[in-house]
C-alpha cells in the first residue's frame, strides 16, 4: 500500500504542520476541523484538496473529542487506515475499543514534537523533522502499521515502537513533569512588581517558555496520565523539601545543581535535526528606515537562505542585534559579503 | 570625569564579556586573575594592557573572593572609582562596610546577563546589549555613579537604579528560583531509561538549559540570598501539594496552566514590556527569492514599525509564514496595505 491521500482531522498544531509536511511530499491533504477559522487558514496553508478513497485519516484533535468523530469518520472512510496522534495513550486504546474502528486498523502513534504556541498559525513543515514518533503496533494489522511508517518516514520523523504504557510513563517524565514545572514556576510571578520582572534573562524566560502552552490540551494529558506522574510529583516535593532545609549549605546546594548538571547531561543533544545545526550571525543595525529591507537584500544579492532569525532590540525605535540562523556555509558567505559592504557584523556562533 | 582605563578583577564569562566590550568601545582595559590560565586567555581576547591610572576597578570575581582583593586592589588605586557585578548584593555591602574603600567610592551593580556556560572563551562582546543592568547608587559619590553609568552605557545596557534588599529579592524571584527548579527537574532524570529520554524533546531541553550551571558558582548565590528564596520556595510546596492533591482535576489543572500562562505573559518579550500589547499579522508567502526583502519595503512604504517577527518554514527552502509583531495601529495599517496590494495576509492575533 501506497499513501497518496490523507485525511486530516484537526487543524492545530500538529495536525496542520503535518499537512504541510505531507503535501510537500506530493500527497494530497484533505484538512478538516470543527473550527471554520482554523480549517479555512489552514486549507489555505496546505492547498488542501477534498477528495476519495483516502489512504489513511489521521486525528490530530484533543483526547476527549476524539470519542465523537471515530464513528463518523470510519463511516466515511470504512477502507481507510487510521492514526491518531494523542499525548497519552492508553485513553486512546479505550476510545477505539468503544468505536466501530476494528482496534486493528487503528494504529495509536505520538510525534514528539510541538510547540508552546498552538494553531494552523504556527504550524511548520520541519517540525517533526529528525524527531522521535511512538507508534504502538501490538494487534495491529500490517498493511496499517506500514502505512503508518510510510506517513513518518516522509514527515522526517523516526520510529519507535513501543507498548502505549511505557509511552506513557515516559512522557510523564519528559514532557508532562516539565509542563507542570514550568507552569508551577510561572505561576510564581504573578503579582510581582513590574520593575523585577524587566530583571528577567534568558533564564526565566527559557524555563518557563512551555508555560505559554494551551490549558484546555493540558488539563486532559495531566489527568489522563495522572497515575504515570504521581510518583514522579513525590519524588519531587521530597526533593524540594530538602532544598528548603539545606539552603543555607553550601555543600548540599552545590550536590543538588551537579546531581541536575548530570541529568541535563543524560538529553541528547540532537537527533538529527538540521535546525540544530545553524551558525548563528550577529549583525548590528542602525536606527533608520529600511534597515531590515536592505540586509535581506543582502542575503539575496550573496544568494544565502536564512533559516531563521531574532530581534534584539528597545521597543518603539530601530536600532539593535539581529541574528540571523542560517547553515555554516551561508553564514560564511553572508558574513564576508556583509563585511565588505560595511555591516557591522560579529562573529557567528553555534 | 571620562572613562579611558578600567581594570577589570576576575576574568570568567562576566569580566572578560565586560573587557571584550570595553575594548570595543575605545578604552584601555587591564584583565587579571588569580588563575593563570584564565588572566592569559583573558588578556589575548581581550588585548589587554597594563596600566596606570585607572579610573575605574571591576571586580568580577565570586562573592566568596571579594573580601581577599577589596584591599589589595584599593592600595594599588587610591584615586579609582570601584564597581562589582556579584550577583547578590545585600552580601558585597557588608564586605565593602568591612574593608579599606570608602563605601561612597564603590557602586554595587548586577548585570542581568549570563550564560550557562561559563570562562572567558564563552565571552561574547554582546552579552550586555540590550540588558538591564541594576546599580544602587544611594551614598555613593555622584563621579563614582557617572562613571558606572558611563560603562554600562557603552556596554550597550541600561540603568536600573534599585536599592541592594530589592534586587535581591528581585533575583531570588527572576533567577535564583529559575534555576533552583531547573536543577530540580533535571535531577529528577538521573536513572530514566535511556529510551524514555530519546523522546524528550525542546521542551525538557529548554526548562533545564540552565541546570547545566555551575555548582561553585550556584551554591554561592543560592545561599548568600537564601532569606530572599526561602518565602519563595514555600510558595511553591504550596503549589505543588496542591497540583499532586488535584492530579485528576481537569478544572484545578487547567487553572494552575492558566495561571501559569498569565505568569508567563508578564515577562517582558524581548526589553520593556511593551512587547506584551503587540498584535501578531501573519502572512503567507511564496517560495520564490527576494519575498522577504519586498516585504520590509512594504513596511516602510506603509511606514509601520516592525516590533519583532519570526519566519515559520521548512529548512532548505524559502516557503511559508512570516508572523510579523506591531502595535495595534500598525497592524491594522499594515494589514490593509498588504491585501491591496495583493500579499495572503491573515486576520491578526494577539
Amino acid at each position: 500500500m501506497t499513501l497518496s491521500r490523507i485525511r486530516i482531522v484537526g487543524s492545530g498544531l500538529i495536525g496542520t504542520s503535518i499537512g504541510l509536511a505531507a503535501v510537500a511530499q506530493g500527497i494530497t491533504v484533505d484538512m478538516v476541523d470543527v473550527d471554520p477559522r482554523a480549517q479555512s487558514l489552514a486549507r489555505d496553508l496546505v492547498k488542501s484538496k477534498t477528495g476519495e478513497e483516502i489512504d489513511l485519516v489521521l486525528f490530530a484533535i484533543p483526547l476527549g473529542a476524539l470519542g465523537t468523530v471515530l464513528n463518523s469518520e470510519f463511516a466515511l472512510n470504512t477502507k481507510a487506515a487510521f492514526i491518531d496522534v494523542a499525548s497519552v495513550k492508553t485513553k486512546v486504546k479505550v476510545e477505539v475499543l468503544a468505536s466501530n474502528i476494528p482496534s486493528a486498523r487503528f494504529l495509536p502513534s505520538h510525534p514528539m514534537a510541538g510547540r508552546e504556541v498552538g494553531g494552523a498559525e504556527s504550524a511548520r513543515a520541519d517540525l517533526f523533522q529528525g524527531r522521535p514518533w511512538v507508534i504502538d503496533s501490538q494487534g495491529v494489522d500490517l498493511d496499517v502499521v506500514e502505512v503508518g511508517k510510510e506517513l513518518i518516514d516522509l514527515l522526517g520523523a523516526h520510529v519507535i515502537d513501543l507498548p502505549v504504557g511505557e509511552h506513557d510513563q515516559a512522557v510523564a517524565l519528559v514532557s508532562h513533569l516539565p509542563q507542570l514545572m514550568a507552569s508551577m514556576l510561572a505561576k510564581q510571578l504573578l503579582g510581582a512588581h513590574e520593575l523585577w520582572l524587566d530583571l528577567a534573562g534568558a533564564g526565566l524566560r527559557d524555563t518557563t517558555r512551555i508555560a505559554a502552552s494551551d490549558p484546555q490540551l493540558w488539563q486532559e494529558i495531566i489527568a489522563s496520565n495522572h497515575l504515570a506522574l504521581h510518583p514522579l510529583l513525590q519524588n519531587l516535593r521530597a526533593d524540594l523539601d530538602h532544598v528548603i532545609a539545606s539552603l543555607e549549605d553550601q555543600e548540599q546546594i552545590a550536590k543538588l545543581i551537579d546531581q541536575g548538571r548530570a541529568g541535563r547531561a543524560l538529553i541528547p543533544g540532537k537527533h538529527g535535526g538540521k535546525a540544530r545545526d545553524y551558525r548563528h550571525l550577529p549583525i548590528v543595525i542602525e536606527d533608520k528606515p529600511g534597515q531590515l529591507a536592505a540586509l535581506f537584500d543582502e542575503c539575496a544579492n550573496a544568494k544565502v537562505n536564512v533559516e531563521d532569525l531574532s530581534i534584539e532590540h528597545s521597543p518603539e525605535q530601530f536600532t539593535g542585534l539581529i541574528t540571523l540562523a542560517l547553515s555554516v556555509k551561508d553564514a560564511e558567505i553572508l558574513s564576508e559579503h556583509l563585511l565588505k559592504n560595511g555591516w557591522n557584523v560579529h562573529p557567528a556562533r553555534n
